[in-house]
């Protein structure tokens, strides 16, 4: 069985070195618009060949999409339109959208939507790692609309990543990747921003960033291509959660700008019952 | 020579674990209100004896002050009314206000403004690690004013840790914590509460959080009791910063709003300039 990588990136790549470890398949073909990621990813070793899409479309039995959401939206459809009884595996990280769009499509049964929460703030060729998804939660979305058979192919792969999985439905999946994933991104984002702009004034401010700076920003070195699409996909949702976020830090505010220190103790102590979900 | 760490919690038992370590003193006396930490600390091991902070003076060359930043301010005045030729070193985070407070005291020269900057989100004596401060900067802030023997015992103490050290004067310190330590856990207190209101509502929500999540709310573990006061003291630097976030977090909700995805995609890319700073 072949598998076509389409996006070479961190996860496609962190998916591909995976799958070589485990001898799980044949042969894995890279395929992305960019040639110089094909070079690295080639380079460093995790893909055997590479392909254009409609090749890869035709000498593989699985593909896994690893690019943008928004090519995604843009690619999976003209992929159906070609596919007979090939497995597609779209990685995206939004879903409502993508499953409107190719709802009533004849080959709908040859999808799989499916999210594999991990990462890193970094991208590329480069940035893939293995060991990236173990333990860690694969999404699956509407998979009852999904063939038998082709679930069954994408859950082995799962199941080689080393990860767990659940199932949802979509809106409950990108209610619930907004209030988990999408806005930290853009908190770190924002406090990068805040933080590089008081830099321009007070030269040395980064001299004294730790280790909890740090782990607030470090999701700021994110790849802007790959998160304006999924801000835009999810777009009500990361509206609502940036709403709600912004009214507890106007909370914060305000109690520390009235000096009820009383009350911003009790939003502190109110916070620290995160320490029942993170270790 | 005798030290004392007056708060044997997170940062006073990691300065008496790595003393202990080096056998940088005879014994370290422990000073705390309560008495269960006292318990903790001494069967942990990290102190010799308890004391009275009034017998600790009579008995220490040095006094750590590692307490919440109000009680320093509280109690830096009586500690140096006692004093001879001991060294008091404050820890604290915040330094405006204390340094204002005893600046005219006929001991300031045996008082040392130091913040090491390093820590976790967890608190008391069982937080409390070895190596927390390797390779972490210590701020001095106005050391032009302390006692040349007194400083050097201070920078003694700095060096056992393993610290780099920088100088800073009042303010300088005071803006530059809030930029980067003080709105890093205003972010991370926020997010907290922002998620757990959604998750009255949307039960499983947790089940996906991964480790960027994991990364941006980590802090929000941290100590009411130890924080309330730092963004007392710090309060008009911390309103500033915590205004300038809003205002970002504002931008990028607004760049969403009107779907000027271009304007969002700048944002981000303007705030990966972050990687010039962190690895």
């Amino acid at each position: 069985m072949n598998i076509a990588i389409v996006g070479v990136g961190l996860i496609g790549g962190s998916v591909a070195i995976r799958l070589k470890e485990t001898k799980f398949c044949d042969k894995i073909i890279g395929v992305d618009k960019s040639q110089k990621n094909l070079d690295k990813a080639m380079h460093i070793g995790f893909i055997d060949e590479t392909a254009s899409l409609e090749d890869a479309i035709k000498s593989c039995k699985v593909l896994v999409l690893t690019i943008p959401v928004d090519a995604i939206l843009h690619v999976v459809p003209q992929i159906l339109d070609l596919v007979t009884d090939q497995v597609v595996i779209d990685m995206g990280s939004t879903k409502t959208n993508i499953l409107n769009k190719i709802k009533d499509h004849p080959n709908r049964g040859r999808y799989v939507a499916a999210h594999p929460m991990a990462g890193t703030e970094y991208s590329g060729p480069e940035a893939a790692i293995p060991g990236l998804f173990k333990g860690k939660m694969m999404v699956y979305v509407e998979a009852f609309k999904t063939d038998e058979d082709a679930f069954e192919i994408a859950d082995a792969i799962t199941d080689q990543l080393e990860m767990r999985s659940c199932f949802m439905n979509a809106d409950e999946h990108d209610v619930h990747t907004a209030y988990v994933s999408h806005i930290s991104h853009l908190t770190s984002f924002a406090l990068a921003l805040t933080v590089l702009e008081k830099e321009k004034s007070q030269g040395r401010i980064f001299e004294l960033a730790g280790s909890g700076f740090e782990s607030t920003v470090r999701l700021a070195k994110s790849s802007p291509d790959m998160w304006t699409p999924i801000f835009k996909q999810n777009r009500e949702n990361v509206l609502e959660v940036l709403e709600e976020h912004i009214k507890q830090l106007q909370s914060l505010h305000d109690s520390i700008a009235t000096e009820d220190y009383d009350k911003l103790h009790k939003l502190i102590t109110r916070s620290n019952k995160i320490k029942r979900i993170i270790k």
